[in-house]
């Protein structure tokens, strides 16, 4: 079957956002390896544009509209990253952004959406689907909606993050065993992945999931598209997907990704130990990864292992929560 | 006159450090740049093996002694970072290490110290001479001392960090303005900007110190080795020198480099924001260069502005309190 983006659109997207989104390097932490055992390669995404991977498809997605549908504006639904990576993007190329948002989205996400120029309208998470309130607040406006993750554009731009991870690897000639990327929607794992098969076709590659989010990997072993329970909650805001997209699921299927998962506890040590130990800010969603290789969900040693930090949009209270945790220690 | 080290000293350091101490990638963040209106280079040594830069002089002079001395062992004194890189050093190189360390240095440094397998023997900083306990620690052992600062090849180690700051701004075809990087007895400064200089000669360089230790700025003006007052404090504990040594002071002096202070609150200010902003954790006399530039004590503005953020050790309970701090945010 032909998905819905090639390795070629993620080279296109990597041309487009060259200059305006951070190409952030490719870290070897010895204190890591030393408590894994193994090689690890860290993407540090939170410190992007924005905080967190999401500028890249953003961008790549915005800066490809006509002159016309620019002059309409753009309406996007998010939890945080998404809203300021659209929100940040749309601010550079001088479009008007509307953003919906959950009325319980972390503080600082909806300052910082607001503080990049965008009108910020809130709904209520658990009640209203954010889809249906979109389609209201867009109207007849001729606004374009601009998904999180289920859009060639937006996946190919998130791609980017695998390919400059797989040219970085290729220069210091390293071949990865696994990786370890974080998922919501699947727009981050769908590009990356597709990129980084490109060039380790034997990588063993796992998208990490909430425990209450696990609807990947529950889809990966079903092969059909899972959702979440109603009223699921975790602490890890930036993977509060319902489903994977219609477009990214097939790309995480047909690579034969593996699902893993992590307990919010797992995620807030992981911060607390990405704080104290790496001295990187994750947010708990973005440490999702970390905490599955931490936890010994999954074993690193005597391997190559890649892992992505996806965002640092933490709270300053809950950073504080997380480095008074005893476990969080090295 | 001649100087203690050489161009070619740091090229050496570099070559003996490659594979053990991390090359640590040169940062260029937009928040940073739009805040200061400006580019900003950041090199994050808090991303260094022991989250400081000591690491690269440690191991640069500890892999040089002979076979005999080796077995003797190593005495340092240090307030905690340069203890940290000669304790992990020498656990690298199987020499036997003593530190000697103020009673009042972080919790976390002293425990760091000790989990690289360092002894560690404390002392009264404000009631006895730390030479001279290190003297009676030694004893004739026939251990060898190892200075924090004052020695040739801790020197040529520290200036590695200048070297690859300007090997990558090479890289890039751009030529830095001017450069802020912290200043205590000097080992850094002196090594980093002999590195610099040789790269950049119309650069304006800075030493940057906390307020009550600006010993070495007023060296720089007076020709002379200036000393703080007895009973100084400043929550800066990386930068807590008396003076400038022998050796670094003439490298500063004989570069015309130039000296800023920062309060304590502005090093503080400097640690909630790199945290919020730029996702990274800087212990207080690591962020000091950061807070000048931040606080204003140096314009950025239309500049090509170097930062080096020496290191990442602060205690947890003062990050949260950084994290806290209003004037803090972006």
């Amino acid at each position: 079957m032909t998905y819905a983006i090639s390795y070629d659109d993620i080279l296109d997207a990597a041309r487009q956002i060259e200059g305006v989104a951070v190409r952030t390097p490719l870290l070897e932490l010895p204190a890591l390896n030393e408590r894994v055992g193994g090689r690890v390669f860290l993407k540090p995404e939170n410190l992007q544009r924005v905080g967190a991977f999401k500028f890249r498809g953003a961008y790549n997605r915005l800066s490809r509209l006509s002159a016309a549908e620019k002059a309409l504006g753009v309406v996007a639904f998010s939890s945080g990253n998404h809203a300021q990576g659209i929100a940040h993007a749309a601010q550079i190329l001088g479009i008007r952004a509307t953003i919906v948002m959950p009325s319980d989205a972390p503080e600082l996400k909806l300052a910082n959406t607001r503080a990049y120029g965008a009108e910020v309208i809130l709904y209520d998470r658990y009640n209203e689907d954010r889809e249906a309130v979109a389609a209201r607040v867009v109207g007849d406006s001729g606004a374009t909606v601009v998904p999180p993750y289920n859009d060639p554009f937006i996946m190919a731009g998130q791609g980017t993050v695998g390919l400059e991870i797989a040219q970085d690897l290729d220069a210091m000639g390293i071949v990865p065993d696994q990786a370890l990327i974080n998922c919501g929607g699947g727009g981050l794992c769908s590009g990356a992945y597709l990129a980084l098969y490109e060039h380790f076709p034997s990588l063993d590659g796992y998208v990490v999931e909430p425990a209450a989010f696990d609807d990947v990997t529950r889809s990966l072993v079903s092969g059909e598209i899972e959702t979440v329970d109603f009223g699921a909650r975790s602490v890890c805001d930036a993977l509060l997907t319902p489903s994977a997209g219609l477009l990214t699921f097939p790309i995480m299927q047909g690579l034969g990704l593996k699902g893993l998962s992590v307990s919010d506890d797992e995620a807030l040590d992981a911060v607390g130990y990405a704080a104290k130990s790496l001295k990187l800010v994750a947010e708990p969603g973005g440490a999702a990864a970390l905490a599955a290789l931490l936890s010994g969900k999954i074993d690193g040693k005597a391997k190559n292992t890649i892992v992505v930090i996806s965002g640092g949009n933490i709270e300053p209270a809950m950073l504080q929560q997380c480095l008074a945790r005893e476990s969080a220690s090295k």
